[in-house]
């Protein structure tokens, strides 16, 4: 089995994907704001959606197209500046709209393409410039459009964050995946919305699918923080074209279906820390290794609960090797905890051993952390439990940037 | 039933009360940092202490006394400057070496002294200056001490919290409460203390205080939020005397039960607000009120989580009418929520109703939250249930304060 990341890699690197972009106007003016992405050949999909109670429209629409039609899947639009999110029934309508303009501009059957959008909440979605937009778009469709299109969903993110990666299956075949994502990581100006789609050319039944998705998001989106809110519009699909032509993968616990998590896995995790990189306000990127817990769950727990904590992260700007917070951060998150066979390591360095902080150098132990990236080490002493967790450091411009009034 | 608050209310305004102040040089110069707080006769006490799973030794030394001994108390001592966390066997000889020095130093009974420590964690407590300052302290004694001992327990919080009200029996007899609190709510250097003890001269059995007490926290203590963490050594101690004569109240569905609790309520909601106030990094005081959830559970979950979102706090301080972000916490807070159903009010003013935004006037808006002290409304539309939670904004100084290598 071999997994190799690919240069330039994007959502029209596996085969059978073509996307077009197009500068509607939404909200951006002088910028590609729509994205459309398109597949030769039927799709399974899987998708996992926001848990926030108010979805917006799109998240609405995808989750009741999902349980509809979850294989014949042909196309995914995305639009950036309007969230469509808090529009009421006139949002409803848009986001039905927006999907069977792409039907029609394709001539593709009703109920085969998904929507997203991202942007501003509470503001009407200007529907007619987006279904434009979607006409001008089908006709531009075209493999070479995979970076334009991760470029043209960006809203506050300083950079594109795309990947694409190739796995060579057991049975023989090589399957490639691509991916885009969007989030900016800090939320602004509204909510922010994390936004995701992977594509695969590798033949995978809807529900071995959606049992990947699952198994990869645990260890990718959903172990990252940046500040714990949720969005109304957070969406990860993926959808499978089957063009490679391999033997359909049916079950994960199978050579084929273990290579395909892996590659999904390892491509979802690109993209979720792609997305703390480029939190705004962050300096530092930080890994959070919790070891020796009473299983997995506990220490995921422990891991989230480091990576959420204001003083954790405001220490980690400053590059103080405060251990105190980290051992604090456990002891509250709920997992099993005895502090006197805690183990914590900055950047490698032992600070804490069985509850006592060790003689450490403290100006040593700084310069540790004060580089771009930053690993901390918990052993809780208990167990085998054990997870990563990547997030960034806070620093003050989190509140310039999330305090400004609106304009 | 009438309670009214004290002009310089402290925790030596009930009968029966004494404190005194000694500068032992625990780490501040200059000022003292050590309250010693006594009753002329012995009392019930109830107390609750932090559920954060690292405790430090005062805290696991108050909830073994308590369990042993909750009708025969006499004494607090209280330092600042270290908290004795994270200081292994010697902590935990340090704690009853300063509990048993106040016993001999007054001649009272063993187990009749509560203890308290706040500051840096992890380093030894300087064990005999304190022994020397409860020395000192306990030749002191007088009742003019009260405001004296709610500064010397301060570490960085910028004023003392402190207050007193009288309240009087249905069945006649006049009861006074006292107490003091330090927190600076931003936690700094290390894991912040929330330290508050309430004296009265009432005559409450344990049974009932614990239980009374359990409700005061609910409505005040526990219905703040500065930044989720939750330190290792938080605790809060009340203390009855009986020195004002009224019959033994034994269970609050009496009338001088309920008005006790309606008492020690108030008090522990004013000493908590303060704590807030006090915030570093906090510009503006803010109200939450929850109504019309499913139930109070639902009310308390809704509000409490608008209070901790770093984005709602953020846009306070940047008095941004951001009715997106309260929706968005609101929708994630795991309480019932129908969008459709909420409606939400800045300051007064209607914002969002049926999960729509109305047409408000942003300026007015923003003036009106530009103000030191801010009131949310949200109604659920869903039920009776009702919550009010304080929290303050989130200011550039937070983190300023909280990254800044400890010195």
């Amino acid at each position: 089995m071999s997994t190799e990341f690919l240069a330039e890699g994007s959502p029209t690197t596996p085969d059978g994907w073509r996307a077009a972009t197009w500068a509607c106007g939404i909200k951006y003016k002088d910028r590609d704001d729509l994205a459309l992405l398109v597949s030769d050949g039927p799709c399974s999909a899987a998708a996992v959606f926001t848990t926030n109670k108010v979805k917006a429209a799109p998240v609405r629409y995808d989750m009741a197209l999902l349980s509809r039609n979850a294989a014949g899947l042909r196309a995914l639009v995305v639009n950036a500046g309007n969230a469509n999110a808090c529009t009421g029934p006139d949002g409803e309508a848009a986001a039905l709209v927006m999907a069977r303009a792409v039907e029609t501009a394709l001539s593709l059957p009703a109920d085969t393409t998904f929507i997203m959008s991202t942007g501003t909440i509470g503001v009407p979605m200007p529907i007619a410039k987006v279904v434009t937009g979607i006409s001008g778009a089908a006709a531009r469709l075209d493999p070479a459009n995979g970076l334009a299109a991760a470029r043209a969903i960006m809203t506050t993110d300083t950079r594109p964050k795309h990947a694409a990666l190739r796995v060579v299956l057991p049975s023989g075949t090589t399957v490639t995946l691509g991916g885009m994502a969007k989030g900016s990581g800090m939320i602004h100006p509204n909510m922010a919305t994390l936004l995701s789609v992977v594509t695969t050319d590798a033949a995978v039944s809807p529900a071995a699918l959606d049992v990947a998705l699952r198994q990869a998001v645990a260890l990718s989106f959903n172990s990252i923080s940046i500040d714990g809110d949720t969005s109304t519009n957070d969406t990860l699909l993926v959808l499978a074209n089957g063009v490679a032509g391999n033997p359909l993968i049916e079950r994960l616990d199978t050579p084929d279906g273990a290579a395909f998590l892996t590659g999904l896995t390892a491509l979802c995790q690109h993209l979720a820390q792609a997305v703390v990189r480029d939190g705004e306000g962050a300096t530092r990127f930080v890994t959070i290794n919790v070891r020796g817990a009473r299983d997995a769950a506990d220490a995921k727990l422990a891991a989230i609960t480091i990576a959420k904590s204001p003083l954790v992260k405001t220490a980690l700007y400053g590059a103080d090797p405060n251990w105190g917070r980290v051992l604090c951060a456990i002891g509250y998150s709920g997992a099993d905890v005895d502090p006197d066979r805690v183990v914590l390591l900055f950047g490698g360095m032992r600070v804490l051993e069985g509850g006592l902080p060790l003689p450490f150098d403290e100006r040593a132990a700084s310069d540790l952390l004060n580089v771009p990236e930053v690993t901390i080490d918990a052993d809780l002493g208990l167990g085998t439990g054990a997870a990563t967790v990547w997030t960034c450091d806070f620093g003050p411009d989190y509140i310039t940037i999330n305090a400004e009034y609106r304009t």
